[in-house]
């Protein structure tokens, strides 16, 4: 059988994913879709829209074969991280394939951008720097010092971010000496025309996720965009959980936990640099609303993104200490759903995964599971009483979802 | 000027308090009143009803003269710092006297059970020791050992609270060699007769809680037993910081808190002996309201009180080294309020008193003075962002409360 990988936040799942999946799994002859998953908490430092297990659904409903979960450890973090995380787990689950979205498309033109950047790394990194002394924020500094450099059309442009989380996909599955292949398909965004998937069905998940929070009846606007089955469970999750996690709803907790704080306790907490604890206890005590207090604290210096994945570190309490190591590999594959494709893949392969496969949080422990369960118990938090206490159940009594 | 001391919490002042102010100054011949007052946060380890500058008003209405904040460091403590905190700033701001109300109501058998104790501290102690190994609480040891020593009628009742703190009262003004002379009146309760405070208007403060917190109508039915200043401060509190402050206002915070720490960091703040950490933590996770918490957690060995301030130190972040140190007198005298005749007493006596008088936040720094600004900015988290902001502005920017 063969796996084609993903990775994933599918936040939430909509017609773009579908055909990134189908397409994976049709160009390369894979027999099974496995997709790394971020779990509560994202990448640009935000809670998902609704939990892992209804992302989950989706994905299984939609064409994945099995959903494993990228750990918060590896899922909240910068892009190198993040790469080297979900190719860990991709690559101990057996995938043959890697295959990524990004806005190049041609992967060609990747290895070459890698091998030249190898080539030339000490002007690269001492352009980066050039460019953050100058106040420009790390993605831009990288874009800039790309640019720069190779300015010709035979390398992939750095300033695109799925360009980036691909050359890191591509340099993590060097530096592991994994035997996974990767591949790439350019992504299907807003306004790209298909036979199958006109421009009418793709829109971005940042204008799906906006519909969803705005006016009762803008919840049908976003129909078109999605599969139904997203949007019956995004129905089903409003009900049964009273509404869709946004930062908003930890607001008063992220700013309670900076008013009681001290800047050298918050100058404990990952990615915190110095100087920044003050002007977030500052920020906390005027802004009456997680909108304001970004507005507050954001600067040239820092991106919106980076900024958010430091407030929630804050949140989740995540220090240092335990997130700066050079540990940047998984340390398990914790199955979130399977459909009976996937379960029979399983079956057939799992004895010869390099990691264990965690069905029940009681198999395992360890610093990188911690993480996670904390992760899910922070979430939990963002309603009232009852969807907190099933939130909750959940992420200690949830067994993979099986679809058949 | 002769000037009577009195510790106090006014939660909120009603005609008890009115009763003790008045006596005092009239039996011991005093020109004013003096109040050390606890700020937001009181001994039983909950949020005061309104403001500590609500209750100065209060205070400033009906009799005393001038209020000085007891600090958090004091105020949130078992009867023996919570006194020796007390007095250290009665005893700084040249109070002739201390008057504290009691059951007992009669000095002489105070000082009686004080040398007595003194003498037997040792036996005393043992029995103390045996009860608690029985599984008793610490204040109900305590009872239990002085009932299983001193039977005698002799002897002031030590299962009343405030005959225990009336004696602790006593002990510090020895220790601390304060020129302060302790005198006690008997505690006007509900029931007890009186030609001016008959039982129809004096109620306890916990039966006044109690109406406060009931349906919109119950406000009224308070209205018999606090002075008519006190119902005015009261209304005008609720209508313009939202309602009044209880635990339940902080439980989600307070859950939040639980949820991100684990038991090694639990275990740092004060008061929280080993083993409790788990059981806060379990608790938390399954609890909906703060009652449904303690609940939860309550043993014989605990009392509410002690495990309401563990669960304050853990809202405040206070940790056990903030705390626990041989550091029991104040440093400074943090002035709320005062009235003209207050001032007075001020301007003629200040410059004798042995610690600094702080009318401005931005005057003083100390590690004292850090946990009250970081109890008033937790304080005002209790309501929405209105409330909040005029709180936090208060504790920084609100001079003392003058009144003509």
């Amino acid at each position: 059988m063969k796996a084609v990988g993903v990775v994933v936040e599918y936040n939430p799942f909509h017609n773009g994913h579908l055909f990134h999946v189908h397409q994976a799994k049709k160009q390369f002859d894979a027999d099974i879709a496995i997709a790394a998953m971020s779990g509560n908490f994202l990448q640009r430092g935000e809670p998902a829209l609704v939990s892992k297990w209804a992302r989950t659904k989706m994905a299984l409903a939609a064409g994945v074969d099995i959903v494993f979960e990228l750990p918060y450890r590896y899922a909240t973090q910068h892009a190198e991280v993040f790469a080297e995380g979900a190719v860990s787990i991709l690559s101990a689950a057996g995938a043959d394939i890697l295959c990524f979205g990004s806005e190049s498309g041609d992967l060609e033109t990747f290895k070459r951008t890698i091998a030249f950047l190898a080539e030339n790394d000490d002007r690269f990194q001492e352009k980066i720097r050039l460019y953050s002394a100058e106040g420009n924020s790390y993605p831009k500094s990288i874009a800039l010092a790309f640019q720069s450099l190779f300015p010709s059309e035979n390398f992939v442009d750095l300033s695109q971010p799925n360009n980036i989380l691909g050359m890191h996909y591509m340099q993590a599955i060097l530096r592991q000496e994994s035997p996974m292949e990767a591949q790439t398909i350019t992504r299907k965004s807003s306004g790209y025309h298909d036979e199958y998937f006109a421009s009418a069905t793709i829109a971005s998940a940042t204008s799906i996720r906006k519909a969803l929070f705005g006016a009762a009846g803008e919840m049908e606007a976003i129909r078109q965009y999605v599969p139904e089955s997203t949007y019956s469970y995004l129905i089903q999750y409003k009900r049964e959980y009273g509404g869709f996690h946004s930062w908003e709803n930890y607001w008063p907790l992220l700013k309670y936990k900076l008013m009681q704080c001290g800047p050298d306790e918050i100058k404990e907490f990952y990615e915190v640099e110095e100087g920044l604890e003050n002007r977030l206890i500052a920020a906390a005590s005027t802004a009456n609303t997680f909108q304001q207090f970004m507005e507050a604290i954001k600067t040239k210096r820092y991106t919106w993104t980076r900024l958010q994945r430091v407030c929630l570190h804050i949140l989740t309490n995540t220090r240092k200490k335990q997130m700066e190591t050079s540990k940047r590999t998984a340390d398990y594959l914790r199955l979130l759903g399977a459909t009976e494709k996937g379960r029979a893949y399983l079956n057939y392969r799992k004895k010869d995964f390099s990691l264990p496969v965690i069905s029940r949080l009681s198999a395992f422990s360890g610093p990188d599971l911690e993480l996670d369960i904390k992760a899910a118990k922070i979430y939990a938090l963002a309603q009232n009483g009852n969807s907190q206490e099933k939130l909750l159940a959940e992420e200690f009594a949830q067994p993979p979802i099986m679809r058949s």
